[in-house]
């Protein structure tokens, strides 16, 4: 049983999206104005409270309940040597996270978050997309449904990511899908591809582009055709937090190009995610760009997993502490500017 | 007592710094080129961790005990109104730490930092630097040898950060003094001066700068003709954190212009400090620049008290965190690249 029963179901719910709260998003700017700082001073900080208020739709934002995501697929195209990892790699690092060695089980900790990992269908890789659509529409559907339903409903927070050998060439498939220019403005070095690699992966996007043009206009059909398992559970999750009033951390190139294709429904359709980081993945700047997002971090890292979405975690941590902690001017028997 | 009899004292502490530890830093690149991630992923999150074990001078960083030092100072130069706020508000925000309802508050408790202020003198502010130096030779050493005697030798990490009406029109011309350019260049709007009052403050500065031109080719006699007793005291904190091998966080601005001194001193004086935060106050791009620091964020903040500097502490916890907790790829019988 799937959340979605057809493509139309989906692209209905996408749609039909909530609004955040004005009301709250005003209560938290009428109060930093009497804390006990010049005004603005808090900068980003600042904003990001009233992002958190407008979205969990409650005057005083709270982070108790943080959850992290992290999606796992296989993907057919790794057969065209886009990887210098084999595919084999992905299921061990998804027993990796349930160990507890990997980065994410070490940055969930820091950010005091709850990890849960979800492995979709690993041991059958998707299509490889330069030969066939990578997923039919019944298995995209099934891998949004579950990133859908993988959502606490009272989730204060959602951080999300992914871990799928080959899943940075789907990525940029994708964003050269929704957005042109070719497999060469898209590709980057992944993993760590040397630049013969990266020509090839540039020209299997192309490939790929080439023989689904039939379905570049259609955003959903591009996530179906390109993507992968844990990419569409990352677009079904973004979409049930919306649903839930979570606000939810974007983690890299990968998790942006997967949650890319809803703004193609709706331009608004991100406004409840912050991007957590700039990816040292090559198209990420442009992606970010394009979709008006504006990272909260460059730390040149590119490791997905949600390695960067939950490494932000504590500024949003200090933003809300910040807001609901810090004393008024009144309070403290501080003078105000004259 | 001071920490130092004379300047000459603390010109030759200055003169005389440790080493970082090469073997550190290196123990922790081969420890990172085996952790289960491809090699470079986490980009500067390995860059801090390296940092962090070089200055502490052990191949394992750790974070157990983060120190947050605040200082606060008063400014006779706060007379030329180049604040919105009145001077009475240092004493007031000192009284405003002390109970638990400023910025840095509620910051340090994400950070997991303990956080001490340690005000200097608020009853008697130093000179107006137009009609005389800030303070005199035996001032400046008290408020630099306070500084240094704040430093914990056994912190692991040290946050420095201070309040001070006023402390903005210190830290440009202070850093005018050293660079170049005149007022113009280093005035900003501190806590929200407006037009008028920056022009001023820009016409402060100059002022400054004309009468004491002698003392421009020393940067300590800078550092006490514009500085004020918490600039002072930062310098003096950031010196001995580097005697006790222990890794510095500069705030913003204010911070950064007060350790800057240093530099002329010796041109790796500041190898042990990384800058927490690019400041939205105007000087602040073209001072990091000069001294070569790179920002961790950006974060449009310009409140200093420490709080961009604690804001970064879960960074770097998540980076030991990484560094310490991840698996290697035999560890977690992950497949290696080909």
């Amino acid at each position: 049983m799937t959340q979605f029963n057809d493509l139309d179901a989906l692209r209905a719910a996408g749609l039909n999206l909530q609004a955040g709260s004005d009301s709250a998003a005003a209560a938290v700017r009428e109060r930093q104005a009497i804390l006990t700082k010049p005004p603005g001073s808090l900068g980003r900080l600042e904003d990001l409270a009233a992002w958190l208020a407008r979205w969990q739709r409650r005057p005083m934002p709270r982070l108790d309940r943080v959850e992290v995501l992290v999606f796992a697929g296989n993907h057919g195209v790794t057969r065209q040597g886009v990887s210098p990892y084999p595919a084999s790699v992905t299921v061990q690092m998804v027993a990796n996270f349930s160990g507890g060695g990997a980065a994410i089980n070490q940055i969930a900790g820091v950010a005091g978050a709850i990890l849960r990992v979800i492995a979709l269908d690993l041991e059958n890789p998707t299509q490889d997309f330069t030969r066939a659509p990578a997923m039919d529409e019944a298995g995209f559907l099934q891998s949004v449904s579950t990133g859908h339903e993988a959502v606490s409903p009272d989730a204060d927070l959602l951080c999300l990511g992914e871990m799928g050998i080959g899943n940075t060439t789907a990525a940029a498939a994708i964003a050269a899908a929704l957005y042109g220019g070719g497999g060469g403005r898209w590709a980057g070095r992944g993993t760590g591809i040397d630049d013969a690699g990266l020509a090839r992966k540039g020209s299997v996007i192309d490939a790929g582009l080439h023989r689904h043009a039939a379905v570049l206009a259609d955003p959903l059909r591009v996530a179906m055709t390109f993507g992968g398992r844990e990419l569409a559970a990352i677009l079904g999750a973004t979409l049930a937090a919306r649903q839930h009033g979570i606000p939810v951390l974007l983690d890299g190139f990968v998790c942006t190009a997967a949650a890319a294709p809803l703004t193609r429904l709706r331009p608004d359709a991100l406004d409840h995610a912050q991007l957590a980081h700039l990816s040292a993945e090559a198209g990420h700047r442009a992606l970010a760009e394009a979709l008006g997002l504006h990272p909260l971090l460059d730390f040149d890292m590119r490791l997905g997993e949600a390695s960067a979405a939950a490494l932000v975690v504590p500024l949003l941590r200090a933003a809300v502490a910040c807001h609901t902690g810090m004393a008024t001017f009144a309070e403290a028997a501080v003078d105000n500017r004259g």
